[in-house]
C-alpha cells in the first residue's frame, strides 16, 4: 500500500467487502467502497475535511428522533431519494409517478370514511381532492385505503410540533367499493425545510433555496399492487422548478379550482371560497 | 426529469449543490453528488435497502458520543481513514508514514516527563519505546511532545471504560532537549473492534476478521511540523496482515525486543522480564 493515489488499498478494501455473505450485500458494499474512494480521491479530500463530514453525520444522527429524520432529509437535498424512486419505479409507464416519501410521514393515522375534514378546526382554506383509485386500465381498486398527509398554514407537520399528541392534518382515507375516494383539508402552502439542524447548516452554505411548492402526501400501499409514495402539487405554485427536495414530477401537478360559497364535493353547502382538486390514483401491479 | 437512469436529476443536484459559496465547498459537494448517484444507479438500489441505510448512519449517529465515535470507526474499516492520510502525506517519502487515528483518542493527556510509565498498576509486560524525535535532516526537535495511547491487556481504551475517570494507559512525553524520550507502558496485544454497534453489525455480515494487530498509538503535533499521527506495530504479531482498519505501514512494523529482568532503559533495575523498542519519529516541515 504505498502507491501515492491509494489504488492498491482501494482494491484490498473492495477484495474484503467482496466477502459479505449474500451477494447483494458483496454488490452493494464493493461499490459503494469503489465509489467513495473515488471521490477521496478525485477532490483529494483532506483529513481535517474528512472529519468535519464525520462530525457532521454524526450530528444527523444524534439530532434525529421517532419524529425527526435528519437523514431522510439529507439524501432528499443531495437528490438521492428522488433518484432512488425513479430506479425503482422505471417500469411502470402507465402508473402515477412516485416521489420522495419525506421525513414526515407518521405512522398509524385513523383510518376514516371519504369526506372526513382532516384539518378539522385548523385555519386556511378548505380544499377538497377526489377521484378514483383504479389500476392500469382503470378499473377501480375497491377500498383502497389512501394515507394523507400535510404541513399546517405555518408550514409545520405535526412531526414537527412535539406538543401535539392526535393526528393532525392526517388521516387514512378509506375509498369506496368504486375506488372513489374524498379528502377535505385545507389548501396547502410551500414551506422551507427544517434550516436548524446540519441539513439547514449545509444548505445555507450553498445559493439553493430551501423551499418546497405546496403539496399534500400520498401513500396507498394496497395489497397486489405496487407500493405508491407520492404528493399532488397545485399547478402554479411558487417552487415548482427548484423543489428543494427534487420531488417534482409533471404528472403530479394538478389545478386546484376555486369555487365560491356554495354546493361542496361532499354534498354540504360551504358559508365561504374552497377549492377543487381532481386526481385519479393508478397502481402498477405488485409483480412489475 | 423522465429519463429512465435519472441522469438529469444528477444534472440538476450537481448544478445546485455548485452554487455552494467556497469553490471547495462546491468542489466537494458535487463531487460527492456526483460519485453517490453513480453508486445508486450502478447498483440499482432500491427503495427498501436505502431506508435501511439511512437508518443505519442514524444508529451510528445515535451510538457515539464524546467518548465513542462510531462514524470514525465506518469510515475506518471501510478504508477511508487510511485512504485521506495517504491523499493527505503524498509527498513526505523520508517523514515516518502517518496512519488511521482511530476512534479511541482523548484529549488532554496529562504531560509527563520521559520514563514515565503511564500504565500504573495495571497488569501486563513491562515495555520501554525509546528513541528520538527529528525532522527530515536527523537534527532533534526539541522538546517534542508525543501524545501516546493504548488498549490495556483485555483490549479495552479508556474511552472503552465509563467508570474510569482519570488517564489510563495514555499521556503526552516531552522529549529532551536533544530529541529524545522515553515511553514506559505494557507490551500491548490485538484486539477487535467494538463489535456491538452498528459498524460491529455490518461486518458481522461479512468474512471481514475484526481484529487489529497490535499496537501503540502516536500523535506528535509540534509547532514548524507537519502533524503526525501513527502507530507502532510489533513485528511478527499477529493480524498484520488483515488489520480491519487498513492502519499497517511496513515501516511502523518494529521489533519488541526481550529482555531478562536486569537493568532497563529508564536506569532503574527491573525484577522481571521485559522489552525495548526504539524507534525514532521524523517529521515533515509544517509547509510541506
Ligand atoms: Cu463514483
Ligand atoms: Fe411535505
Ligand atoms: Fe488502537
Amino acid at each position: 500500500m504505498t502507491d501515492d493515489s491509494g489504488e492498491s488499498l482501494t482494491e484490498e478494501a473492495v477484495r474484503r467487502w467482496g466477502t459479505a455473505h449474500t451477494p447483494r450485500t458483496a454488490e452493494l458494499m464493493t461499490g459503494l467502497v469503489r465509489h467513495l474512494h473515488a471521490f477521496a480521491r478525485e477532490v483529494d479530500l483532506t483529513a481535517d475535511e474528512w472529519m468535519t463530514a464525520l462530525g457532521w453525520l454524526t450530528r444527523t444522527g444524534q439530532i434525529s428522533d421517532d419524529k425527526r429524520q435528519e437523514f431522510i432529509l439529507a439524501s432528499d437535498v443531495l437528490g438521492l431519494s428522488s433518484l432512488v424512486v425513479q430506479l425503482d419505479q422505471k417500469s411502470d409507464e402507465r402508473a402515477t409517478p412516485a416521489t420522495v416519501l419525506g421525513p414526515f410521514h407518521i405512522d398509524g393515522s385513523p383510518v376514516v370514511e371519504s369526506g372526513f375534514d382532516m384539518s378539522e378546526e385548523l385555519p386556511g382554506t378548505p380544499l377538497f381532492i377526489l377521484g378514483r383509485v383504479t389500476d392500469l386500465y382503470g378499473l377501480p381498486v375497491p377500498s383502497a385505503v389512501l394515507d394523507v398527509w400535510q404541513a399546517d398554514v405555518d408550514g409545520a407537520y405535526e412531526s414537527q410540533l412535539p406538543e401535539v399528541d392526535e393526528a393532525r392534518l392526517r388521516a387514512r382515507y378509506r375509498a369506496g367499493a368504486d375506488g372513489r375516494y374524498c379528502v377535505r383539508t385545507i389548501v396547502p402552502l410551500g414551506y422551507t425545510i427544517p434550516m436548524d439542524g446540519p441539513v439547514g447548516e449545509l444548505i445555507s452554505r450553498t445559493g439553493i433555496s430551501p423551499y418546497r411548492p405546496a403539496h399534500i402526501h400520498f401513500l396507498i400501499d394496497q395489497p397486489g399492487y405496487r407500493r405508491l409514495v407520492t404528493h399532488l402539487f397545485p399547478a402554479g405554485t411558487d417552487y415548482l422548478d427548484s423543489d428543494v427536495v427534487f420531488g417534482v414530477k409533471d404528472a403530479l401537478v394538478t389545478h386546484f379550482v376555486e369555487h365560491q360559497p356554495g354546493p361542496a364535493p361532499d354534498g354540504k353547502v360551504m358559508d365561504r371560497p374552497f377549492l377543487v382538486a381532481h386526481y385519479d390514483f393508478v397502481l402498477a401491479p405488485a409483480s412489475s
